[in-house]
């Protein structure tokens, strides 16, 4: 059995969503970032980036958000999660969630986690300010460039997906209107929409 | 046949490396990012990010280094430069490759890159300061954790260990003391040393 640990709030929705919709043999462990659990030295063992997701597999412990979607995806083919077999639009694929990760999140954690990047405070807050624009950017490329219709490749769905809705559900603490991106707007109205998302979410709503 | 776009001191690299090691057939074209050639009206109808790596196959355009690597990595299986068929493995692949895209990536950004996150010219400065420390804390945590040896993965070199040779090209320009990271200091040699690798590395040092 596979344990994910997440915490709400965090991009572990995703690997949690992936999960639950390929129907895997697994359990979801949550922590509490209130508390500072993922730094706690026992979860450091399990993952010495002290962050979520993290995936316990047999084989080993397996982190960051494109290397677990991926995995899912593989290991449960039968999900058509991913389009295993077409070097091309698995890259695609890929490319979409890298960006994802290195840009879309990152502009997002200047919101929050400011401190990474400088200890000025001041210059933690004009990093907060900027959040807004540098955020809602990111979403519009997406809608403008990068973004099929009705799913994100097209009239497949699968990981990316389930990614951009895992980021798109900041859109408001970021203060992005969402009026901005009508197709990821439908988009992100599709997938709550759809039952094993829905039950996911509430799940990640739920008290601590 | 294979166009890649790269700029010198960029990741870039990476893609390069990945494709001369695989035998691709592929062509180099480089971009002056002193003249703003990403930012021309040419180059962002081929990526609209307005960044390098960009790789035009014949079935579209692929952009994120994450994602070309496995791409060259499948569709050049005889190179042997990805666990292509074991999901867990290849899965610590991308976790690495996410993680240097994601996060380490972005640490070197702040120093060149900081009107991405902030507006206010101290901001950017206190970000430039931050760098050192950042970048250097990831590298830690790689030398720590996630570098097996001699290769990241262990025996089997691949594409891991090309991604990773590129972001430390910039220890240097970060003000990161290389003698941090024994490990890494000479996976970083090892590959300097390799025929191809080095072929690659004196046509990015190159004038433009």
């Amino acid at each position: 059995m596979l344990t994910l640990y997440y915490a709400p709030g965090t991009c572990a929705l995703a690997s949690h969503i992936a999960l639950e919709t390929a129907g895997a043999d697994y359990r979801a462990l949550r922590l509490n970032f209130k508390e500072q659990q993922q730094r706690s030295a026992e979860y450091l063992r399990i993952n010495p980036k002290g962050r979520v997701p993290a995936l316990i597999t047999e084989r080993g412990i397996l982190t960051e958000t494109p290397a677990i979607l991926q995995f899912v995806a593989q290991t449960h083919p039968e999900a058509n999660l991913a389009p295993l077999d077409d070097p091309f639009d698995m890259a695609r694929v890929n490319a979409f969630n890298s960006y994802l990760c290195s840009t879309v999140h990152v502009a997002h954690a200047h919101r929050m986690r400011g401190s990474r990047w400088a200890d000025d405070p001041a210059a933690i807050e004009a990093m907060k300010k900027k959040v807004p624009q540098s955020v809602g950017e990111c979403f519009d490329l997406i809608e403008r460039e990068y973004f099929a219709g009705p799913w994100v490749m097209g009239s497949r769905y699968g990981i990316s997906d389930i990614y951009l809705f895992t980021l798109a559900q900041w859109w408001e603490v970021d203060s992005v209107d969402p009026a901005r991106f009508p197709k990821l707007q439908a988009h992100r109205e599709s997938m709550r929409a759809d039952r094993v998302v829905s039950r996911i979410l509430a799940l990640h709503a739920g008290a601590s």
